[in-house]
């Protein structure tokens, strides 16, 4: 199956495809090379295959396939290939904004539904796996801040007005099927009788039936869920989870922005925060003394809004107070230099003040869904998993419950501090 | 100029057209009546040409056609004319919904912009010049509040699901040259110093340049701009003021769509309101006693929303609990009968009423962007410009740009009828 000119690849046919394609050979070394090249397959995602290939001289790149079914469930379950052009074409955007955290793409082949990429290497592991084996990353926070701000902003109409908003909203398209899939599972299934759904049981069985008949919780998601469909804001990654990065203690990047779309800029911000409070609440199911680590998961998520926010104005102060009418903050209004009047700094910053606000809120009600998700949904997450005694496990999972509760009711009034001090309440 | 197979029509040439066009001269009775025919251009508007054709038997059609350019302004002023087709589409599909309040189109023609429709038969007048001239519409706000539902309701993710939203969305376009045009004209000019801006002078002059200096207002007018550009959520009219309504006492139909675009649903609910307020204080400007209709305005903006909120609820308990996970609150969530849990019910009731608390925030937030745009703005409302006495005129304005201020900044907190005593006492 799958379009015209579309073959599933495996380890020894990637490398046919590696040594054809000029532009990936030559990240190879060239295709003259070849003989010494090898290629394994280290997709543990849900969705695709992904290749390292190596030329066997210390280089090696990416190569990622999607196929037109979701990988852990096979051909029951169809997936549009089309993803893989959104997820393409999301990563060349966000490396433009923030090379630095995003790898340099070397093609993208739409027939073939293959993205060559960078190779991340070692020492360059994904992030759960380095937070469930304790590792502190102390520039984790200033990193994702750093790309949250410069990616959100970058693509929002505060940067580029809204007319080149519509036009570059419409050219991307929606990334329909990854757009339904998080429809359903994570603002549908986790509040519903659903197959997919699954929890430590009998431990959580009573948490997980408040979730289906809790009014003011139904109420709350469905709200974000009407954002999400609706508010078109910025291009954002869709599934910014800590399985989605991949770090070094001193280097950070995003990867797999297959879920791309234009969505509320509180999405992508809410995802990493609730897999950071996720992360913590999973600590106390761990052996030994993760005390530390605990305290750098919380100060990670003040640190990472704390730089979002300050890099996000700073760069609106830069850019963003745009010349014509289809700036956000056009310069008519907020720019004394080109005729605003009054005191058009304070205005500035005052507006800019309540438009962080609405981005928080929104950040809470995103975190809170996705913290739900992970503990009554059909996809769980490792930090939770992995503890392997079900009691402790579900004591963990109760108070993510709770907290990701009160972060969908409570966000239009908490704080960045609020929220962290709500985790530590809850666990005390 | 114009695109290939476009030529600029006049009152003979119309009649021609409409001969040359089956489905057309079917509309009049046969091209073999041609000899009868007779063509009026009575476009009112600042952008278009409208010519009534008539067959001499009682019998007549309306062809709109755009040209290349704003009428009003001339060649200097550029309009693709993709606009006509965005007109044609969205008069079409809220015919679909709302076939009683909107004309029928008979023929669109994208290479010659022309759209032939319904002719709307004396007495039919514009409801501005009717309220302008002291008419009571006994019907008008059953009729608008039952066309806010239905289209507004009809084109949600409500009513077709987040999927079918995304699809039609992204099919429909974005209204680039109209949205534009908006983000200008409401959202930016009057807060600034703009060539365009006109207010009667120099009665009005310190509350326009009040506007310039009001940081509050302006945060305001940027939010709303943001969702404007953003929130993608229903098809709307995207122009509803009293000049696109054409009625007699008993019927009430919607024209000129060449705004639509998908946007928030508070802002065709706030233009309508927005007008209605503008006529309301426009009242105090013209002779004898104008206070039953004054009363009437009132009492219209009351039931207007009132409509709205009834009949939309109705549509969404009959049609908005969506079997799929695309719904916005779907079955799995609300209804009982397809295994939700708790009170599905009572869960209903509760997020409609959030749901609905939201829409009217946005409305106020809109009808008091567009109150303001009116009395400072590029285009003013006859209501206010045919009050000759300057002064007379510039008191019933400052009281229409103080309530407008007030809906902008305290739209969260309004209820309908806060409004309504609102505008009374600005008034008192
Ligand atoms: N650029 C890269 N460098 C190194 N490893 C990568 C890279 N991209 C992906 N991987 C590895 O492949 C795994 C799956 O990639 P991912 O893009 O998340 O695929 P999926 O869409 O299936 O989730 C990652 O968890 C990571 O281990
Ligand atoms: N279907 C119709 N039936 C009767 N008169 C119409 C109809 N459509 C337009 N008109 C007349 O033409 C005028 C201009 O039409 P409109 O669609 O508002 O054009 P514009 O886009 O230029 O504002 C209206 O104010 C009305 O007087
Ligand atoms: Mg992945
Ligand atoms: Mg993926
Ligand atoms: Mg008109
Ligand atoms: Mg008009
Ligand atoms: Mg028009």
């Amino acid at each position: 199956s799958g379009p015209p000119g579309f073959v599933a690849l495996d380890c020894d046919t990637v490398l046919d495809y590696c040594a054809a394609k000029p532009e990936v050979a030559a990240a190879l070394g060239g295709a003259e090379g070849r003989g010494a090249w090898s290629a394994k397959e280290v997709g543990d995602g849900n969705i695709n295959f992904v290749y390292i290939v190596s030329n066997g001289a210390g280089g090696a790149i990416i190569v990622k396939q999607g196929l037109p079914f979701v990988r852990v469930v096979g051909e029951s379950w169809p997936l549009t290939q089309e993803r893989v052009r959104y997820e393409a074409e999301a990563l060349m955007i966000a490396h433009g904004y923030c090379p630095q955290h995003v790898p340099e793409v070397h093609l993208y082949d739409a027939p073939m539904s293959v993205i060559v990429m960078r190779y991340l290497e070692p020492p360059h592991i994904i992030l759960r796996g380095g937070i469930i084996a304790g590792t502190v990353y102390p520039k984790l926070a200033a990193h994702v801040g750093e790309y949250l701000a410069t990616t959100l902003f970058g693509s929002s109409a505060l940067a580029i007005g809204c007319e080149a908003l519509r036009k570059a909203r419409q050219a991307f398209g929606q990334n329909e099927d990854m757009c339904a899939l998080t429809e359903q599972v994570i603002f549908t299934e986790p509040y519903a009788k659903a197959d997919n759904n699954h929890w430590t049981s009998p431990q959580l069985d009573d948490a997980a039936a408040a979730l289906r008949t809790d009014s003011e919780l139904k109420s709350a998601i469905c709200s974000l869920k009407r954002r999400f469909a609706c508010d078109g804001a910025a291009l954002l990654h869709g599934d910014l989870h800590t399985g989605s990065i991949m770090c070094t203690e001193s280097t950070t990047f995003v990867i797999d922005h297959e879920f791309a779309f234009y969505g509320p800029l509180g999405f992508d911000i809410g995802a990493f925060l609730a897999n950071l409070f996720l992360a913590y609440f999973a600590q106390d199911g761990y052996e030994g003394d993760r005390s530390s680590q605990r305290e750098w998961l919380l100060a990670c998520v003040k640190e990472t809004w704390a730089t979002f926010e300050r890099r996000f104005v700073q760069l609106w102060d830069e850019r963003g107070v745009s010349a014509g009418n289809a700036g956000l903050t056009p310069a008519a209004l907020y720019d004394a230099g080109a005729g605003a009047e009054g005191d058009a700094a304070a205005a500035l910053r005052a507006h800019q003040a309540a438009y962080m606000r609405e981005v928080l809120t929104d950040s809470f009600g995103y975190a809170g869904a996705k913290m739900t998700r992970r503990v009554v949904g059909i996809a769980h997450v490792a930090d939770l998993e992995s503890i392997k005694d079900q009691d402790a496990r579900a004591r963990c999972e109760r108070r993510a419950l709770a907290c990701g509760r009160r972060f969908m009711l409570e966000a239009k009034e908490l704080s960045i501090e609020d929220a962290v001090a709500m985790a530590e309440e809850l666990r005390a």
